[in-house]
């Protein structure tokens, strides 16, 4: 087996994220550098730029305004599905679906220390992605959402799985808000990625707020 | 001025092409290889694949194949868009819009030696171009084309503006056909490229080779 984060930094640094942001450029309620800036001051631990309506010179300028905002707040910064963005903007790193480019081809254009996620839809792939020169997997999604729509909800019997067969740390995805993480986190997920419970706020900074208090204790939590 | 091609190799191999064939992976009469092998055996020094409707991981499979093809026939390869897709399968270069990553973006991630070539539309964008590092310009569409809808057609003036004022290599683009591209070579095109009137033909070999003849022939033709 590849254990390609095993001992680097960012592994370590992955598995103390707890909520993972995924946003498009344009956030509901404020401008795009604000919304993440809030949104980490209220716990957020990584942001992912997921926008697939803009024009590659946008998505760049947008891409290159939240990796500063993210570096300057301490959180990670992800860019969705284009590693030329991604490695434009500064970015930590990219994520990329099962019909994106493969993970192969991405590290060996990204290099070493760039972080690469995975989606993983099903047990088979994620115990492939165990084998991928990846830093982490989404698992998911496990509830229905409307930013998916046509791929069935997985439910938490694949974050059970996830808790017992990945060796990298995984994000449940797809669904999830303060309602019904403690669910996920009790069938093992360690971090979370939203979108709209963030994003649909009025107060990003209390939405991952009331997420974030539903972990577990850091002090209790040995990664 | 940045003569960024100015003494490289690739530069004079640029100014040799004279038909630029733009494809998208799945020709209309055969497979794309064959398609892509035939074109060159006709006279097609380049070859771009095009193709917005794939998901990246076909993307990049079409562009390794196109890559290899081009390769073994003599041609240059180059990816609509996408630094990652061209980078990744192997291509010579990358051809990116006025609305795609900047062109000071692509070089910095590409590297020197990688071809860029950039769209131009108007008088303003190709004296524009002439600063920035790219190795070859687009001019056009010369006529309206149905690949480009809403694109106003820019005439054979702005074949002639470039053959004036460009030191960059150029295409003129846009409707081009056996038909026609004497009308453009007069105007002071030495290269053009070209789509449907090669890959809407029964035999992409004959359709390359009807448009090559209406060249100059290359020993009267000092470049």
């Amino acid at each position: 087996m590849i254990t390609h984060s095993a001992g680097r930094a960012v592994g370590e640094r992955l598995r103390s994220v707890n909520i993972y942001l995924i946003t498009d450029s344009r956030p509901n309620v404020r401008p795009l550098e604000e919304f993440v800036a809030r949104s980490i001051a209220g716990g957020v631990g990584m942001v992912q730029l997921r926008d697939k309506t803009l024009a590659d010179r946008e998505l760049l300028a947008a891409a290159t305004r939240c990796a500063e905002v993210c570096r300057r707040n301490g959180a990670l910064f992800i860019v969705n599905d284009r590693l030329d963005i991604a490695l434009a903007s500064g970015a930590d790193g990219v994520h990329v679906g099962q019909e994106d480019m493969p993970v192969r081809a991405v590290r060996k254009l990204a290099g070493d220390e760039f972080i690469i996620g995975l989606s993983t839809h099903s047990a088979d792939q994620i115990v492939d992605a165990q084998n991928l020169a990846v830093d982490y997997i989404g698992v998911g999604p496990v509830h229905e959402t409307p930013t998916k729509p046509g791929r069935p909800a997985v439910g938490l019997d694949l974050v059970r799985y996830a808790a017992s067969h990945s060796q990298l740390p995984f994000f449940a995805i797809g669904g999830l808000d303060a309602g019904n993480i403690v669910a996920a986190i009790a069938a093992g997920a360690r971090g979370v990625s939203v979108l709209r419970c963030i994003s649909h706020a009025d107060d990003p900074e209390k939405a991952a707020r009331d997420l974030l208090v539903r972990f577990p204790r850091r002090d209790d939590d040995r990664r």
